[in-house]
């Protein structure tokens, strides 16, 4: 397999935002996609680059880990960002968003490793094409080229990085013990979110504040956006693997149910069921092998309390409090194209 | 359990020294022991300081893995060879040798994922103490940490870190795709072990010389120096694996032949060997589950080869390789404990 930087777009930016954010970029700022297509190419150009591995398998599990059609989430929101606060090029930024989407496609690695996950975006996960060896070793090094694209910012940034992926591993370490346990609360599953999912994004997006020389004021906004739109996107997620289209997914649902994560649809739903129902809902949640039909009444008896709704509508809270925190930034259709990426956060339907 | 720096000094320097390279550290030298064993400790109060975790969980595999009585190898050769090159207190590479021990650590978590180790330096391994998440995590929490640590540094001491940990995963993979075939070329098992132990050392130390502002045939002559004392190094260890005190060790003899990974004495062995006997060795190496009988008879047919001695000429010759490595430096005692080390690390029994 080889790497050349007309591999590396495989998506276009539209297909991207619709992907991500189940939401077209509207005709109002279809201006901006040329400048945020080519920028979503180079950063995709830089991170093919610095995998280069001399031996062949490495840069083979690496580049297949980066390759599987993923929806750059991370990559898309800093680069608008960066021109919602005055970047004229990508080019700043181009090291660090490739630095942030490696150390997210090192993390899944590892994740998917623990969670015995056999595919990923409608294809075998690493672990399951290359082997554990290869899996853990790949994901290694996809942290160590993020760390090495990284150096070339001030150690703030690199400590940004740094902070985040410490509180991806707490959040990872957090979750498993919560593994299988409904009475985890709903505060530690949102810590558990905010850790895992959450703190990667807002790392990244205030990073691109500093780096464009914005006062601190607007630094934490990118922050705080980033946090709000990790959180809605976490609780969307969860929503997804219940009720989502495996097609459209490319993934068998019900993950979380058969690795026993606690998420908020679950713990509402168990907080809401009384009787017979609650003890059968725990029951079925706990088993470590659960059959096809556990996870049908595990999913019937979640709907009949309401909480697929109310996890809904978290999920659109934290969007708009990602559109709140935008409003210390400068107007502009950037800014607004934020806001829509936040809030299709919240209704993706893949 | 709580980290005190009280805690951090497990073993004493005159036994590290022994422990580590099978020598005591002559009466001549003795009056290096107790500046280079404040500087220990305070690497390891370093390190013991980068382990703030919020989650206990997560805090406690770090430990673990950092507390099990290791070498430390790394943190004491760049201290030395940080006071060879004139430096008067450990202050400039605190940071640095806490950060190379971290990665070495983290290494050894994953390694011993990988090897389905169930023990490492005679207590149970993280991944069997704390389960294979909390081991992923945690080697990958231990990467994090170390680069953190790395970030006070210039960009291109970063940069010898991340090229030492990809060569690691490098390795790793190469090492991997090598299992169970003993048509692994000798060349091929060199580079193995050139990236899985050696790079890192050698990182570790020319970086001590860049650090200490030494001219580039210096820092050169110290990243010579670490690689062949890492080679040295782990040629010894491959034999201690076949022929060492188990007690001693901490963990079982033969872990290499029951993972199937090739050293230069089953692969001197084999190539010794022929006809009936050629055939036997290459049978039960290949074999996935190897009884005790199976390992005795390996080592028996290894014996009679006269590959033992052979691999510890070798390991001696990489020790001369590091002496002659050293000449351009000063001269002075402790360029003097740099020698004795080398020696040792060939030499040692445990």
């Amino acid at each position: 397999m080889t790497t050349t930087p007309s591999d590396a777009v495989e998506v276009p930016l539209e297909a991207v935002v619709t992907r991500t954010f189940g939401t077209g970029v509207p005709e109002s700022l279809s201006v901006l996609v040329p400048a945020l297509t080519a920028d979503l190419a180079e950063i995709d150009f830089v991170l093919d680059r610095a995998l280069t591995s001399t031996y062949p398998r490495l840069r083979e599990a690496a580049t297949y880990a980066c390759r599987s059609g993923g929806k750059r989430v991370r990559p898309l929101l800093m680069a608008v960002a960066h021109r919602a606060v005055g970047g004229t090029t990508a080019r700043p930024i181009l090291a660090l968003a490739a630095a942030f989407q490696l150390i997210h496609t090192a993390t899944l690695v590892h994740d998917d490793v623990i969670d015995h996950a056999e595919q990923r975006r409608g294809r075998p996960s690493v672990a399951r094409a290359f082997g554990l060896p290869a899996a853990i070793v790949a994901g290694d090094y996809l942290f160590v080229r993020a760390f090495e694209l990284a150096a070339e910012y001030p150690r703030s940034i690199i400590l940004r990085c740094g902070e985040a992926c410490a509180d991806l591993a707490e959040g990872e370490i957090l979750q498993e013990t919560s593994r299988f346990d409904l009475t985890t609360g709903v505060e530690r599953y949102f810590r558990v979110i905010e850790m895992k999912t959450a703190a990667i994004v807002s790392a990244a997006l205030a990073s691109v504040g500093e780096i464009a020389g914005m006062k601190p004021s607007i630094v934490d906004a990118l922050g705080e956006y980033g946090k709000a739109v990790g959180v809605a996107f976490q609780l969307r997620d969860d929503l997804l693997d219940m009720y989502g289209d495996p097609d459209l997914l490319g993934k068998p649902l019900f993950a979380d149910l058969r690795e026993g994560n606690p998420t908020l649809v679950t713990l509402d739903a168990y907080a809401q069921l009384t009787g017979e129902e609650k003890r059968e809902f725990e029951h079925l949640f706990a088993l470590r092998r659960k059959q096809p039909h556990d996870l049908l009444r595990l999913r019937q008896l979640t709907d009949a309390t309401g909480a697929p709704s109310r996890t809904g509508a978290a999920a659109t809270a934290w969007a708009s409090r990602a559109v709140n925190a935008l409003a210390v930034l400068p107007p502009g259709p950037h800014h607004t194209l934020l806001e829509v990426l936040a809030r299709g956060a919240a209704e993706r339907s893949y």
